[in-house]
């Protein structure tokens, strides 16, 4: 079997190995250690490559957390966008409820906290976030408005970017403040209050 | 003139100089270094005290900062709550055009920043602020969407808490994760979008 890229099959396996150890332990430290006191000996010691392995495809370990966490959700929800049942509520309330089982688990959301909290310490990795995983996820939220829209379910006027904005603004707040919890039902009346702010006038 | 408290007149004014220069070189120097790097002898040495004079009346730099924020609050839009002119959607312009202005102001947006931060990474620290801060700040809004339930402008089923939320969360969210900038016609559009939501059926 040919590889079609310069590297032989087995080194493009080993090295895809090693990439997704390197992404798996940097999301596993983050979450334990906090974003300031991680290291990249630390991520190649627990991924068991040599630090310049890492240095040799990411220039920080910024870079790499980007790439662990979309990663994950390029392989879900950005990929396939929410899915159109036609019924708009429903589908709404569906993605939110799953984001309330990712915001619950530990796994997820405290690598992604951290994460977080670096990005609100940094305006500059602010923007990387913003670019990378805050951008492209909600735009799935304006893609399923859209469709929304095109099928008369929406005011046609709706600022599609301000609205997904409004939905998730509040569950945002709640999550990184712990103001409140994030439950099935605060997002279920979320979407139901949002919804009567998106409906045709 | 006589005290009524056990301290004299002098005593009490030398103690009132004291707590003021406290809680302003607290909110500074949170905002020149961070809330980790924090220290009560750094806010002794810039107020001009003894930290013994902290530690009398504060048990942790938590605390006086918590106080501090709250005495800035206080003296305005907490005391006072958001204006009534009877018309809510200039009204709530009006306040969150306001809350841009401070939001933008380095001197009250790095302290809250840094503060904003630490509850991010600290849930009992985040229960103390949304006791003391967040939750003070979002009655006052609740307050005014009461007013305006009972005038007849928003649903009478309205969960004015949800709502608040509605209101608050897209701004937060935009404010925490630098998202897109605060800017008054963001908020003027929130308050549009969220009006509808509210309105009365």
């Amino acid at each position: 079997m040919k590889s079609s890229t310069a590297k032989t099959p087995d080194t493009s396996r080993r090295s895809e190995r090693s990439r997704t150890a390197i992404l798996q332990a940097s999301m596993e430290l983050v979450g334990e250690v906090g974003y300031n006191k991680l290291t990249i000996e630390a991520i190649a010691s627990r991924a068991g490559v040599g630090k310049q392995t890492i240095y040799r495809w990411w220039p920080s370990k910024a870079a790499v957390l980007l790439d662990a966490f979309t990663a994950t959700v390029d392989s879900d929800e950005y990929a396939n966008g929410i899915p159109d049942s036609g019924d708009l509520e429903a589908d709404l309330k569906a993605v939110l409820r799953a984001t309330v089982d990712e915001f619950t688990d530990p796994s997820f959301e405290a690598p992604y906290r951290a994460l977080a909290i670096a990005g609100a310490a940094d305006a500059e990795l602010a923007a990387q976030f913003a670019e990378r995983l805050t951008g492209p996820g909600f735009a799935v939220y304006e893609r399923r408005l859209r469709a929304a829209q095109e099928a008369g379910q929406v005011d046609p006027d709706l600022d599609l970017s301000l609205a997904t904005e409004l939905l998730l603004g509040p569950f945002q707040q709640r999550w990184m403040t712990y103001y409140r919890p994030l439950t099935y039902e605060f997002v279920d009346d979320l979407v139901d209050m949002a919804l009567r702010a998106f409906a045709p006038r």
